[in-house]
C-alpha cells in the first residue's frame, strides 16, 4: 500500500466506516455555453471547480454579465475549502470577483489562470483581500477527504489543466475545456499518460467538454494556423493588422515570431490586449524581444511593411479596437489602401452580425481582409468527437456527465460516451442545480439547489429581476408615455394638466395632434372619475391607462407603456 | 430589320437624335441583404425593379420592417410606368403594400409572384386599388423607351426571373436572384440559351445577385435536398415534422412527395405555411391529392408513422408553429418521443441562437432533429461562384454593377466579374441612392437620391426616426427615472411631490431607500432653485436631470434616463 491508498484509507475511516456518497452539483455551464462552476460535496467538505460568467443573450437589456447564483455555497460557507480553476478564460474565472465578495475562499489555479485572475481582481480593488494558491500542472492538494489534481491539457490559452478529483469512493476526472493537441507552440502536450494512467486504477466519474461534440474528426492543431500566418505574412506589402483573443497566448506567439521573422515591429492596440500580452511576457508565456515591441505612438515611424498591429475585437465588440479601427474612430490606426487585416477568430454565436459589419467597413476603407469564412485563419479551443471518443478510451469512466454545452451537445456527448462502454443508466445530461449523487455501484440525481442567473448590471449584483427586464423590455419596443395631472382633490377639478410626455414613442415635433387627442382623452377620462365620485388613484390610473392604451392601439398598432402620475393638491 | 429592330428604331428617334444616357438608381438591396429596389431612368420613362423590404437590425428597437425610401419615386411619379418582380420572396415583395400606398402604378410578375402579392394586398385591404398584370417567363413587355423581357431562372421560389431591360442604348439584364439548377423539381430550366443569345447579340450591363459570391463551387441542386428526405424518411418510425419556408414550394414538394410514397397524411400548421401552400395549390405549381391532406384536428386520427407534418418556423420566430411545438405551447401538436423534426432551412445571420434554442428544446423533449449543421437538409438559392463566372461567360457585359449583398460580397463579385474580362473601370460597387449613368462607351455616378431606411412600426410608416430610436436603445439599457414635481410659482414653494416613479430601473420594492435618496436631492434642487429666483422651468429640469444622473452613476454605474415634469401651480 503506496502512501496516497493509506491516506485514502484514513480518510474513509473518518465517515466512520459508513460510506457517504459523492455529490456533483452543477451551478451553471450546463444547457448553456459559459458561467461554468461545479460543486463537489463530499462529507462535510465542498470544492468547486471554476467560477465563470456567461455574456449576456440580446433579450437581457442592459445588462453588463451572467454569473451563477451561489447560494448552496453560501449556505454551506464553512465546508467551502476552495475554488480551482482549470483556465484563464472568462467563462470560467469572470465570476470570481463577485462570488468571492460573498464567500472569501482560497483560489487555486495554475500561473498563466493566477496572473489573469490578478488583473480581475486588481479592477475590483480587491486583490489583497484574496488568497490566490499556486499550483503546478500535476500537483496534488490534500484536503480532508478531497485530493485535488491538476493534469495538463491542451486549449486556447497556455497552463489549462483537467482536474482529477480523488474521493474516498473513488476518482473523478473533470476534463476542464480542452483538445488534444500534439504539436501545441509551448511543446506541452497534455498528459495523456496520466488520463491512461487513472483510467488503469479505475474512474469513477469524468465530466468532459461537450462543446464541439456535434464535430466529427479532430480538432486541428494551434501549429496549422501557424502556417497560415506565416503563407500570409509572406506576401504582404503593407501593414498587417491582426485580431485575436488577448488570452490566446499561443496565437500571439504565432504572430509575434511571423512579425520578428519578417522584421516587423510588433504593437498592441486595446486594454484586454495590452494587459493580457503584459502579463504573458512578465509571467514567462510570451516570447517577444523587448526591442521588436513599440507603442502605437511609433508606429508613425515605420514604414508600413515593418509593421503588426494586434488588436482585440475579433467578435466586433463595440468598443473594441479593430471595431474602431473599422469605423474610423481609432486614435492611432486609420486604414490606408493595401492593409491587410487578419480576425484569426470565429465569432461566437450571436455575433456574427457585427463581426460582419467590421469585415465590410474594413473592406470598403481598402483592407485585404482575411477571416475564417475564406481561409484557415482560426482552430477551436474544443475537442472534436474522435478526442472525446480517445479520452473515454483512457479514461473508462463507469459514469459520465457531459459538461460545458446546450442541451444538443450535451445529448451528443452522452452518445458518443454511451457508443464507448459507458451504460446508458451510468449517463447523466444534468440541469444546473441538480444534485447527482455517485456511490461505487449507482448514481442517482436526489434533489435540488438554488441555481440561475444572477445579473450583473454597473455596479447592482442581483438587483435586475425579471420585472425589470419585461418593463426594459417593453421600453424598448414600444417607448412610455407619462401623464401627469393635478387634481384639486377637494372641489374634485383637474388643476394643471394633463401634461403628456413621451420617450421612444413617437417623434413629437410630427405628432402634436395625437398628442393633443391623448390629452383630450386623459381629460375626459379622470373628469368622468371625478363626477362619478372616483377619488380612489388606482381606479384613475388605470382608466387612463385602459383608454389611453385602447386609442393609441387603434390609431397606430402599437403599444406603448403608460404611466399615469396623478398630482393631488 | 426585324419588328423589334424597328421599334427600337422608332423609339430612339424619339429623343430627336440625340442620345440620352440610361440612369441606374438603386434605391434598396446594396451594401445590406433585404429590401432590394432598382429604378432605371431613360428619358421621360422610369421603371423599377423589385419593392422588397428587409428585416430590422437588433438595434431598431420595435421595428416590424424597413422598407426602402422612394422619394425620387414620388418626385417622379408621372414617369414611373411600373414595378417589375422578379419574384416572390419578401426582399422583393414586402414593401409593395407601403410603396403602392404612396404611389399607386402597375405591377408586373408572374403568376406565382402575383398569388403571394394578392395575399399580403388582401392583408392590406388594398388589393381592388391596384394593378396586377401577369407575365409569363420569356414574355416582352413594351414601354415608350424600354422593353422589358422576363427570362425564367431557378430560385428557391418557382417562377423566378432575370430582367432584361432593351433600351435605346442597348440591353440591360438584371439577375434576380438565381441558382443554375440543371435538375430544377418543375424541370423548368433557367433559360441560359436566351442569356447566350443576349449576350451573342452584346449587353451593356449586367447586374447580378452576389449573395453567395464568397462560395466557391456550385449551388447544388434542389434535387440533391430529395434523395435526403427520401433517406430520412425512409428510416422514420413515428411522425415527421418538417419545417422550412413557406414559399419554397419546391421544397414543399419533395416533402410531400416522400410522405406520399409512405403512405404519410400531409398537415401544414402555421399560417404562411397554410396560406401559401394553398396558393401554390390553386396555382397550379405544388401537387398533392387532395385526400393526402388534412388538417390538423385530424392528426389524432391516424398512427404516427402515417403522419407528415409541414410547419414555418425554421428560423427560431417567436409565434412561428415549430416555435410554438418546441416550447409545448402549440394547440394541436406535442413532442413525443420518436418524433424526427427535420429543420429544412439553413439560419439568416442573426437568427442563429433562435434556431439553437428550438434544436434544444426539441431533443430535450426527446425529439430526433435533423438540422443543416448535422445533415445536408438544405440548399442554397443563389449562385456560388462558378455558376457567376457561366452568367458572365454567357453575357459578356461591357458594364457590371453587382446586386444583392454587403460589401464584401459585391467587392468579391466585382473582382470575378474583371477576372472574367470586364474592364475594371467599367464596374462599378454603387451604394443605395447612387445615379449611375451609362451611355454606351462610358459609365459614371453622377449624382445621388435621396435614399436610406425607412421604419414601419404598427401602422405608422416612416413615423420613427434616429431620436426616437436613441431613446428606446436607452430605456431598453438603463429604464427611466420620472421625476414629478407641483410648484407653487407664485409663493415659490414645492406644493406636491417629488414623485419618483421608475420603470426599467432597479426593482422598486428592493430600493426604496435609494428612491427616497432621489426625492431628497430633488427637493433640494427645486427648493435651492426658487431660493436663488430661478424660475425657468427648463433651467430647474436640467438642474434636476443633471444631480440625479450624478448621484445615481456615482452609486451604481447606470445612466437611466431622467425625465423631470414640473406642474406649475
Amino acid at each position: 500500500m503506496n502512501k496516497s491508498e493509506l491516506e485514502e484509507v484514513k480518510s474513509n475511516k473518518k465517515v466512520r466506516g459508513k460510506k457517504v456518497p459523492l455529490k456533483i452539483i452543477p451551478l451553471g455551464g450546463l444547457g448553456e455555453i459559459g458561467k461554468n462552476m461545479t460543486a463537489f460535496e463530499y462529507n462535510d467538505e465542498i470544492i468547486v471547480i471554476d467560477c465563470g460568467l456567461a455574456f449576456p443573450d440580446e433579450d437581457l437589456y442592459g445588462i453588463d454579465s451572467v454569473i451563477p447564483d451561489v447560494t448552496f455555497l453560501i449556505k454551506n460557507k464553512e465546508k467551502v475549502k476552495g475554488i480551482f480553476i482549470t483556465h484563464g478564460h472568462e467563462d470560467h474565472i469572470g465570476a470570481l470577483p463577485y462570488i468571492l465578495k460573498q464567500i472569501n475562499i482560497p483560489v487555486y489555479g495554475t500561473k498563466m489562470s493566477l496572473g489573469l485572475i490578478e488583473i480581475k481582481l486588481k479592477d475590483h480593488k480587491m486583490l489583497n483581500d484574496c488568497t490566490l494558491v499556486m499550483v503546478e500542472p500535476g500537483e496534488l492538494i490534500k484536503l480532508d477527504n478531497f485530493k485535488v489534481e491538476f493534469i495538463r491539457n491542451n486549449h486556447s490559452i497556455p497552463d489549462s489543466c483537467s482536474i482529477a478529483l480523488h474521493t474516498p469512493i473513488g476518482v473523478a476526472v473533470h476534463s476542464g475545456d480542452f483538445k488534444v493537441d500534439f504539436t501545441p507552440i509551448d511543446e506541452k502536450m497534455m498528459n495523456l499518460q496520466r488520463y491512461a494512467e487513472l483510467g488503469k486504477r479505475g474512474v469513477l466519474l469524468l465530466m468532459a467538454d461537450s462543446t464541439n461534440a456535434l464535430h466529427k474528426g479532430y480538432t486541428m492543431s494551434e501549429k496549422s494556423v501557424g502556417e497560415t500566418l506565416e503563407h500570409l505574412f509572406s506576401k504582404a506589402s503593407g501593414r498587417i493588422i491582426v485580431s485575436t483573443f488577448a488570452s490566446n497566448v499561443h496565437r500571439l506567439q504565432q504572430i509575434s515570431d511571423c512579425s520578428i521573422k519578417y522584421g516587423r515591429k510588433i504593437a498592441f492596440s486595446g486594454r484586454g490586449m495590452e494587459n493580457v500580452s503584459e502579463a504573458a511576457r512578465a509571467l514567462g508565456y510570451l516570447f517577444i524581444p523587448e526591442d521588436m515591441i513599440i507603442s502605437l505612438d511609433e508606429i508613425k515611424n515605420y514604414p508600413n511593411d515593418k509593421l503588426t498591429i494586434v488588436t482585440t475585437g475579433s467578435q466586433g465588440e463595440s468598443m473594441a479596437a479593430l471595431t474602431r479601427i473599422a469605423a474610423s474612430t481609432h486614435r492611432h490606426v486609420h486604414i490606408q489602401e493595401g492593409d491587410m487585416v487578419i480576425i484569426s477568430a470565429a465569432p461566437i454565436p450571436g455575433n456574427e452580425k457585427a463581426v460582419s459589419n467590421v469585415i465590410n467597413d474594413l473592406i470598403e476603407k481598402g483592407a485585404n481582409v482575411i477571416y475564417k469564412a475564406i481561409q484557415d485563419i482560426h482552430v477551436s479551443g474544443h475537442a472534436c468527437e474522435q478526442e472525446l471518443r480517445l479520452i473515454q478510451a483512457l479514461l473508462k469512466p463507469k459514469f459520465f456527465v457531459p459538461v460545458h454545452g446546450e442541451y444538443r451537445h450535451l445529448f451528443t456527448h452522452a452518445k458518443i460516451a454511451q457508443s464507448m462502454g459507458v451504460d446508458k443508466a451510468n449517463t447523466f445530461i444534468l440541469e444546473n442545480g441538480d444534485v447527482l449523487e455517485l456511490n461505487k455501484t449507482n448514481g442517482e440525481v436526489t434533489g435540488k439547489v438554488p441555481f440561475g442567473r444572477v445579473l450583473v448590471d454597473g455596479m447592482g449584483v442581483g438587483d435586475i429581476g425579471n420585472m425589470v427586464l419585461r418593463d426594459r423590455k417593453n421600453l424598448a419596443e414600444n417607448g412610455i408615455i407619462t401623464v401627469v395631472v393635478a387634481i384639486d382633490m377637494k372641489n374634485k377639478i383637474i388643476i394643471s394638466g394633463p401634461d403628456i410626455v413621451s420617450r421612444g414613442f413617437v417623434y413629437v415635433r410630427n405628432s402634436e395632434e395625437l398628442i393633443d387627442q391623448v390629452r383630450d382623452i386623459v381629460t375626459n377620462v379622470v373628469e368622468s372619475c371625478l363626477d362619478r365620485n372616483i377619488t380612489q388613484w388606482a381606479e384613475i390610473k388605470n382608466s387612463i391607462r385602459r383608454e389611453v392604451d385602447n386609442f393609441v392601439y387603434d390609431r397606430m398598432k402599437r403599444k406603448p407603456m403608460i404611466l399615469p402620475v396623478i398630482v393631488e393638491i
